[in-house]
């Protein structure tokens, strides 16, 4: 019976936006940020959504992140672009160079796009979308905090490496998947440590390096790679090709840097962007149809392609609105009157 | 007491060269899938070594693979190589455009290589080993034939889909992965079916879409993808990325165009080359000696690097020659003697 009225997209995105001009975010970083947080609850990844903005103004409050940094794009006319954050958010940074990355990518098939030295927390299936949306193929990861042990080791030494790939489609949704290298999210195992629950077999071992299924010991442990052996050698590709080749943090210089994981880990990123026109050309096939084909013969065996209910879920916020609980309502209205001072 | 002598790398590659001349294939064509084949053996890599002989001896014999095949390099100067195997195998096509793949990825951070129209058998830890060599890190992927089904799904529609990367060390070996995006091989499905054992959980379903452990009944169904719904992801962006992008096979119209699985399937493949100085060199950082850290890291924690066992093998093999079976003697004999009327 309390159940308030849906908000729509953009009243949401202007309103998170306000929060962050509040806190002191520079405007157009406020509106980049802004925009990725928007897209996540739009999108009902509830843990990419409006929870992000606490830990966003957290890392503000502890004056660990530039509010005020102007992205700065380096562009050499090679085939890797640079940004860098300058210790700001990641999403002004991707947005500040994407054009160059699109523009270059058109033009040689392949660019890369490095962002240096940024505060890193949203997903990057929004980044891959983003490029999609130009016509192109994507790959994007990073680092994260140290969590996940190597495979056949024991210790916390690779994060939980996001990696996500985007594929054009032609009037449709594009291929897109957005995967963490653990097998489970560190908030899933805190969400259980919170009800007092037990973590399923294969998620994790104790500090001993035992296999545990209790998720403080778990916390206080290590992560386990997906897929085993196989998820550890692409998370350690992760870290070597979006930290060590970068020059950037690997996972853990980010949480010796932070000295702790409260606050949002500070690190680089890599995306490379392929334009599947340019790979073609020289076949006569048209790219995008023949992804269809693959696509379709999924969709056809009645499988589920990754980011389907997200897609759907953002079919139906853009029509009806977004719905926030009371809880969430009263957390933005906080945060926008009171600025940072709402985290005391 | 009926152990032959050992055999030296260089004899073996001067025999399998041989070989593969009396079979018809172009003197450079012989030398380079000999290098492949013998390296395989050499790093105790059974699966990838003179196992492979036949089977490519096979396709020649059924004339679905080109002997005299000059592969066509088309550089345009922009990120992307071309070259064109001209439906021979992939090896000799890798050699005629890495020295341009080096040097392009050198002056501009990062380039492609693209290989159209070739037969593929190869483990691709030897490409992505000959550019760690040339200080480059790089990703390697190719389709292969359609025997597993994508998450969700039921029926063989993705290949086992290979992912290869390597990243270059100072004075060690480089940093190589090569996985199958398959939980497994499907020569150990063979294997089983062979010796009649059962399968493990987890590998296959039968051709209702349903578990199975029965060797039989998976060769007839579908295996299933390493890492659930996040390999059959991995695998799906392979497909996409090194068959639709390029314009040539996916996994599916591979086997389509073979008819049956008896001889080596002919699609492209994908390298995605990258020069770690490049991409560092504004950091300030070593990018290799940063890997390092990590690296040794992992290993200081007792967990062993891929590839790790194939080195000490290769070490093995080149300071006391390569053991082989009397069999296995006997059938390179055969193969010298005969070519393709061994197989008869």
């Amino acid at each position: 019976m309390d159940q308030p009225d849906p908000v729509s997209v953009e009243a949401l995105l202007a309103r998170v936006e306000r929060i962050f001009v509040k806190a002191g975010l520079r405007a157009e970083n406020a509106r980049d940020v802004a925009r990725v947080i928007v897209a996540g609850e739009r999108d009902n990844c509830k843990s990419h959504g409006i929870y992000r903005i606490e830990g966003c103004l957290r890392v503000l409050a502890a004056g660990k992140v530039s509010p005020d940094a102007v992205p700065q794009l380096v562009d050499q006319g090679k085939s890797v672009i640079e940004v860098d954050a300058g210790g700001g958010f990641s999403n002004p940074a991707f947005y500040a160079a994407k054009n160059a990355l699109v523009d270059r990518t058109r033009s040689t098939g392949l660019a890369a796009l490095v962002i240096r030295d940024c505060l890193h927390f949203s997903a990057l299936w929004h980044d891959v979308e983003a490029l999609a949306q130009h016509g192109l193929a994507s790959l994007s990861m990073c680092p994260s905090y140290a969590f996940v042990a190597p495979a056949g080791g024991t210790q916390p030494l690779l994060g939980t490496n996001p990696f996500a790939f985007g594929w054009p489609r032609k009037g449709d949704d594009p291929y897109v998947f957005d995967i963490a290298t653990s097998v489970a999210a560190r908030g899933e195992i805190e969400l259980h440590r919170r009800a007092g629950t037990p973590i399923p077999e294969g998620w994790a071992m104790d500090g001993d390096g035992n296999p545990t299924t209790d998720p403080e010991a778990a916390l206080d442990g290590a992560m386990l790679t997906f897929g085993g052996h196989k998820g550890s050698a692409i998370s350690t590709m992760i870290e070597l090709l979006s930290g060590a080749m970068l020059g950037e943090f690997m996972s853990k210089e980010a949480l010796d840097f932070m000295g702790g994981t409260d606050l949002l880990p500070r690190h680089g990123a890599l995306v490379l962007a392929m334009d599947p026109q340019v790979f073609a050309a020289r076949s006569g096939r048209d790219p995008i149809a023949q992804g269809e084909m693959l696509l379709s013969a999924i969709a056809g065996q009645g499988a589920r392609l990754p980011s389907q209910r997200r897609f759907q879920a953002r079919a139906r916020s853009l029509r009806d609105g977004i719905l926030l609980t009371r809880a969430e309502l009263d957390q933005l209205d906080r945060f926008e009157r009171l600025g940072l001072a709402a985290l005391t």
